[in-house]
């Protein structure tokens, strides 16, 4: 086991193209070091530190040069977020809060604002406790954007925005429990503190007599898009008492503010006053001349605004902070209710009935406001829930589009092309009383020949079978008929897309595929529970279920495809093996 | 249609014996107007208002006694809260509030407060805008405990606690949208302002700039128990300006102060300090010397407290206000975390791995918290997760244990007997990277003859088939099972009771299984996405399922029964059936 080598080498070699002479140099004589060494046994993090002793030689010696390289070499990720923390992170590095130099930690360091890793690692890397290739690797499988045990964080961060906040009251709890006095530090950022667990958190704390929590808010009001106000001192100093603000720009300000709400007894909070560019990286130097392909999900604005304008119906739009995923700005007015993803949905609750309600987040973020969801799918009208699909580098829990599906009163659809998100607007307009969920693909692809607009219900056939007892089809759903389309390219599986998650097949079709020797079913979502196993559960099919099993990891999406068997060449391979396999028979669903 | 009279006139008549002389007298002379004229035509309130018009004499004047007798004749409730609330409730309607006077109300009345439909209805009773008839069959299947547009509210609650703020805040922004410079009014309680969304909604106020939302707050410092801090006026004052105290026990004091409100501009809080007795109604004179039986789920406290003996092992217990409802009092240690269900899974983040983590609350709150129960159950061993299963007065989406199963890393059980509860906490130590989810049920049983303690993820037969290749058989889960057992007592179908949500059956109970003519599968939970299509979708059985299709009704117990095909009889009626029938073939799902 070399697990640092196992980890980031693969990931490091494929970035050497984007590195200087330099950086590439250091890079091999790394690989070379982990290829002879032994860096196993201890942690991941020990390995590293190891290595980073053997090639002592730093590259840069400042650590936001290092974040614009990482952000540079990874091409995508949260720089300027990063960058805003960066004093806060060095005054933590500063206080003893990150590494065990000896004397134990002053205090125990929960990092609520959970993407702001990159900043830890770009100080280990100048202090010459992480070596130069991790950092080649970020969202490629190597480094994760987001704090994670495995990488010397106390706490790891998957789903829940303002999970952090509820981590440190938790610990703080746990070591008021057992008697120690130690304090917890909570990093957050003033966008997370609007998540109502965050609030749920402070509020017990408060309401508990806790007295080891010091919050540390990096206040460079800004969310992704810019805080309509900024963070409410009053309302922090309401829960935690002691308040102190200082210019977070001035990483000695925050170290000497830190220090001391560090030694002074009782709960306290810290604000920093910062600064953040654009929240998104965007790689300098991209031809503005070549129009660049969007994401589907980013054309919401576009296609909402075409139906305003094709049925002049009174719309609202609100977003928790996406408005830049969807594509709104310039198409139709939002309302952005920053990151609170349970009003956003509530926002929804006393508008008028004719009223066209859109929310639109991430798929994974209703996962907390499924009951407000659920009163909203049964007593408002005419309501759009885009859910927005990212499989990407924060993650997403892969079921989050079944748990949409089994609300009452609602239907799931995925479209592909802009006139199946067309058919999904006028199915709602005819059917008011239903919840129409759309789960909105963030990756870009070019559309499929065919699509389901004429019947939003059925399915259509992308490669139809040449006779009426063809000895295998595939049956796929949304984003998984794209990519299903171009691996069955050459080998002409008969193949049938739908647009909806549980699909009402007609009689024909239902007798082709009962007919085929066997059924592969494509979703690139939660198998259990979705699209394929509702085959077999609606109709008896004895489909083979091809779906996301395992849980999506903090990757950019073209490695998550891999990973959940869902490249071209993996779905050529799973096809071809429909074709030439020679048992029949019912197929277990989880082949 | 005479909607009041197909509403109220069942339930009324039921309610009788439990009436006094006068009552009755008045009810039967209320039917009797009821059956003879027309109260349909307009809103269900306008028939009511007719028939109050109609029977004028009034036998209570105070709303307090008609409180009280309310609740007397329902047998449960929430007496002490809607007395707390009373006096505010008189304010709102002194200050033309609740009824449309013909000048137009002066503010709009959002009630967060959900349960306190009663006092509005006593109120309006005393008043003379309500007969006496539909006071006598609450939550009886007339009228519903918590408010309901249908009642003469501007909003309905059904499932979220906290979502009365979000509506209102969402009205006062939908008002302001539009230009008009009417308030809106928000009633709540103290005990839900702990709710995060209530705090996502006040924030987003602030922050929009919304100066027409004046939140009125029933500071009775009590949840179902006591809060540990009164609540926190800077953070109100911090969020809504204005805050103005006054003591809710004296109306005058609430009407001026609100009243003075209503005519400043801006935003404002209004903090009523009241007074609340026990959360639940119990009726007086019970005998002391009977042993009442307790619901099963009252019995989780003795039974953790029986492992933590039985294992000497660390044990957390959060509960989210429902220490009463899980019997832990006098049992296990317990933190209170108020109506903050999200946190409350939250709480178990930084734990040390080897104590065991238990959560309760009821099923359906766990629904505002999925993305960070999957935080949890990803991250954290050993985490059990008691779902409260009510079925009950409140409401409770019925989907909500299958939406629990479908999260990473969990299996979902309904023990319905001790052994099977104590096989599930054994489970768990075997397998403590695996949340076990354990639907308690809240209704009161006598245990089936057998359980699945021995076998947890298996089935057990109830009644065994006879010989190898019975006719028809019926497969159930965790407390469907008690009730199909009872229906079952005289027709002896073979009976398989399972206690998981997804069990293994082995090949030996597959085979008789898949020689039956008709399976059919009963499940008191959701049938989409429930026990008995993943019996269809896992084994691709032909099973004909049974479960809950419409929502959850804010009714008793007993009455949910018929409700969802659950009575005794109506099983039996079911299971008879299955043995005439003489059609064979693959039945559909839905049947």
């Amino acid at each position: 086991m070399n697990e640092p080598l196992d980890r980031f080498a693969g990931p490091a070699r494929e970035a050497l193209p984007r590195l200087t002479p330099d950086e590439r140099a250091v890079v091999h004589r790394e690989l070379r070091e982990l290829e002879n060494g032994d860096h196993g046994g201890g942690t991941l993090l020990d390995g590293l530190r190891k290595l980073a002793a053997q090639v002592p030689e730093r590259l840069y010696t400042d650590s936001a040069d290092v974040l614009l390289r990482m952000h540079e070499i990874a091409g995508s990720g949260n720089h300027q977020s990063n960058l805003s923390s960066l004093p806060l992170v060095r005054a933590c590095f500063a206080l003893g809060l990150v590494e065990d130099d000896g004397r134990g930690r002053p205090a125990e360091l929960v990092v609520g604002r959970g993407h702001i890793a990159p900043a830890f690692y770009a100080e280990h890397y100048v202090r010459g406790t992480l070596p130069f290739t991790p950092l080649t690797t970020l969202h490629q499988g190597g480094l994760t954007g987001v704090v994670h045990r495995d990488l010397g964080f106390r706490n790891t961060m998957r789903y829940s925005l303002g999970v952090g906040v509820a981590q440190a009251v938790s610990l703080a709890w746990e070591l008021t429990r057992r008697g120690e006095d130690r304090k917890v530090v909570c990093l957050a950022g003033d966008g997370e503190l609007h998540e109502g667990v965050a609030f749920e958190a402070l509020r017990f704390a408060h309401d508990m007599g806790l007295t080891n929590l010091v919050l540390v808010v990096d206040a460079n009001a800004k969310g992704i898009e810019p805080l309509p106000k900024p963070v409410n001192t009053g309302y922090l100093a309401a829960y935690l008492g002691r308040l102190v603000e200082v210019d977070g720009r001035d990483e000695w300000a925050v170290e000497a503010a830190l220090g001391a709400l560090l030694a002074m007894p009782g709960p306290a909070v810290l604000v920093c006053r910062t600064r953040k560019g654009d929240h998104s990286f965007k790689p300098a130097g991209t031809p503005a001349a070549t129009p660049a392909r969007v994401s589907f999900a980013s054309t919401a604005g576009r296609m909402l605004a075409a139906h305003r304008e094709r049925t002049g119906r009174d719309m609202t739009v609100f977003t928790a902070d996406m408005a830049a995923r969807f594509g709104l700005r310039g198409h139709v007015p939002y309302t952005n209710t920053g990151l609170a993803e349970t009003l956003t949905v509530g926002m929804t609750l006393s508008l008028p009935e004719d009223t066209l309600k859109v929310v639109a987040t991430d798929a994974m973020y209703y996962m907390d406001s499924l009951s407000m969801l659920t009163e909203a799918t049964t007593g408002v009208r005419n309501l759009l829930v885009l859910a927005g699909r990212s499989w990407g580098a924060w993650g997403g829990a892969h079921n989050a589009t079944n748990l949409l599906g089994l609300l009452l009163h609602t239907r799931v659809y995925e479209p592909v092309t802009e006139a199946e998100f067309a058919a999904c607007l006028d199915r709602l307009s005819r059917h008011p009383a239903t919840t129409h969920v759309v789960s909105m693909v963030d990756a870009k692809f070019d559309p499929p020949a065919a699509d389901c607009s004429a019947d939003l219900d059925g399915g259509v056939w992308l490669t139809p079978p040449a006779g009426d007892a063809p000895d295998a089809a595939v049956v796929t759903f949304g984003y998984a008929s794209v990519l299903v389309a171009e691996a069955n390219r050459e080998l002409g599986v008969p193949h049938l897309h739908c647009a909806a998650l549980a699909p009402e097949l007609d009689p024909a079709v239902l007798d082709v595929l009962s007919r085929c020797r066997r059924v592969l079913s494509v979703e690139y979502n939660g198998a259990r529970g979705g699209f394929g196993e509702r085959l077999r559960s609606e109709y008896l099919l004895p489909v083979e279920v091809h779906g996301v099993r395992r849980d999506i990891a903090n990757l950019v999406h073209p490695r998550q495809l891999p990973l959940h068997g869902m490249s071209t060449a993996m779905l050529r391979e799973r096809l071809s093996g429909l074709l030439e396999s020679r048992e029949a028979g019912r197929a277990p669903a989880h082949a």
